[in-house]
């Protein structure tokens, strides 16, 4: 009798032209999970794609520095083929898979690991280039917000959101209604500055639990919103009590958002 | 009689669908220099597109960070619109110029000054990933080196070009020719490590009085050879005094390439 073997698999993607993580019903959708098990049954000399989980599904547009993955393999030749020559399957996946994915590492995990149950923290990213001038080198990944914006003012409207809250008024409203507890916990959301290939950033950092569809791009455009005066920071308490994905402000666009990195309980 | 005012523009530009900075006869083809210019044309209202001079022309491919423009202008309504609203001008370029450009200042410039002449010192950055797996979110701005550099051998190796040297070796054999006089000054050559979206580069630092044609690209490609051990740090003045461009290694890749700043004198 075979014994079954779990893998981890930590992965960065650019969204743009992904449909998002999840595998889709029309296989001529690109999705990020669809390229990868599709690769992994090639390369693995799997009859069927293993079923993957991950640790933060992504949306269409939406990209990944430190996505993690897991799937159990009890094809005991596949887990020879891994475990003989770790870096020549990762080089196979890497030419199997688009350009714009890249496989960082493959590694066994303790049986019944799960990159989604076992998560107890995940970090996004959300960036945006706060100057009149469009970005040249970061146009695919951060926001471009040419008014001026508080920091001072989204600082204190942040400060209400940590900690632990009934999120729904952040939630996309179809998703509310299927997810029922929609209370989750934030532990950090801060904004910094940072620069890359010489270009001015603000980096929204959002460490929690877990999040809700949709829950960091409408924290974001709703401290943008407080940013450019629209809303005050004293409004964010009436916005949770709310409930109501209405009373939150606009959802900030998908490609500036990374999902960055995973803790594990 | 109207008087001539210089005006000098600062952008920046991803190089990748460019076909380099310079205007070429065929005006099918995509140049920064064409963009700007025609740009420029519109927006001030001018029946002839102005004629432009850069701090550093760059080849197809090759991105800027801080380019830097000068012009003249005898037309005194296109001074005027400058002058009454430089920023409504800014974006009325912005709006006229390809997404990959952003010109970030327009300003005017004592009589008589250009971006080329009064240039002493040109930076230019190189950026490599140097690990197995292919880099997502700077792919379009590095070159990923797949195998381990020795960068202590690539350090010793640049120390040899540091200086006025005979960059004749290090330049595109056609220019070398017409360029007749191949002395060049490098101030800086060093390499350093930074992380950018969360992915690590190397990057080659590059400060001169002017560079050859492929100067840069040359040089990088011949420190990264260093640094595969197929050349010897020590191998450098014989490059130099070949005076022989095949005495030195590969260009490297154009889109690892940033021009990224000008010191005046």
């Amino acid at each position: 009798m075979s014994e079954s073997q779990t893998y981890v698999l930590t992965l960065a993607y650019n969204g743009t032209n992904f449909a998002g993580f999840a595998r889709q019903k029309d296989a001529r959708v690109t999705t990020v999970q669809g390229e990868l098990e599709t690769a992994l049954a090639t390369v693995l000399r799997l009859p069927e794609p293993p079923q993957t989980v991950c640790a933060g599904r992504t949306d269409a547009g939406v990209h990944a520095l430190g996505q993690v993955v897991s799937f159990d393999l009890d094809d005991p030749t596949a887990v020879a083929l891994i475990d003989s020559d770790t870096r020549q399957v990762l080089r196979s996946l890497g030419a199997l898979t688009p350009e714009s994915m890249s496989i960082l590492e493959l590694s066994p995990a303790p049986s019944g690991f799960s990159a989604r149950f076992d998560a107890v923290s995940r970090e996004y990213r959300y960036r945006i280039v706060n100057r009149p001038a469009p970005p040249v080198f970061n146009a695919a990944f951060a926001w471009h917000v040419p008014q001026a914006l508080d920091l001072e003012a989204m600082r204190e409207a942040a400060g209400f959101l940590i900690g632990e809250h009934d999120f729904c008024s952040f939630c996309l409203a179809a998703s509310a209604t299927e997810d029922k507890n929609t209370v989750r916990t934030l532990s950090t959301l801060d904004i910094t500055t940072e620069e890359s290939l010489g270009e001015p950033l603000l980096v929204i950092r959002c460490v929690g639990n877990a999040f809700l569809h949709n829950m960091v791009r409408s924290i974001v455009g709703t401290l943008v919103e407080v940013g450019h005066g629209k809303r005050k920071p004293a409004d964010l308490p009436d916005i949770l009590a709310a409930r109501d994905r209405q009373a939150a402000g606009q959802t900030a666009p998908a490609h500036g958002l990374v999902f960055h990195h995973v803790e594990w309980r």
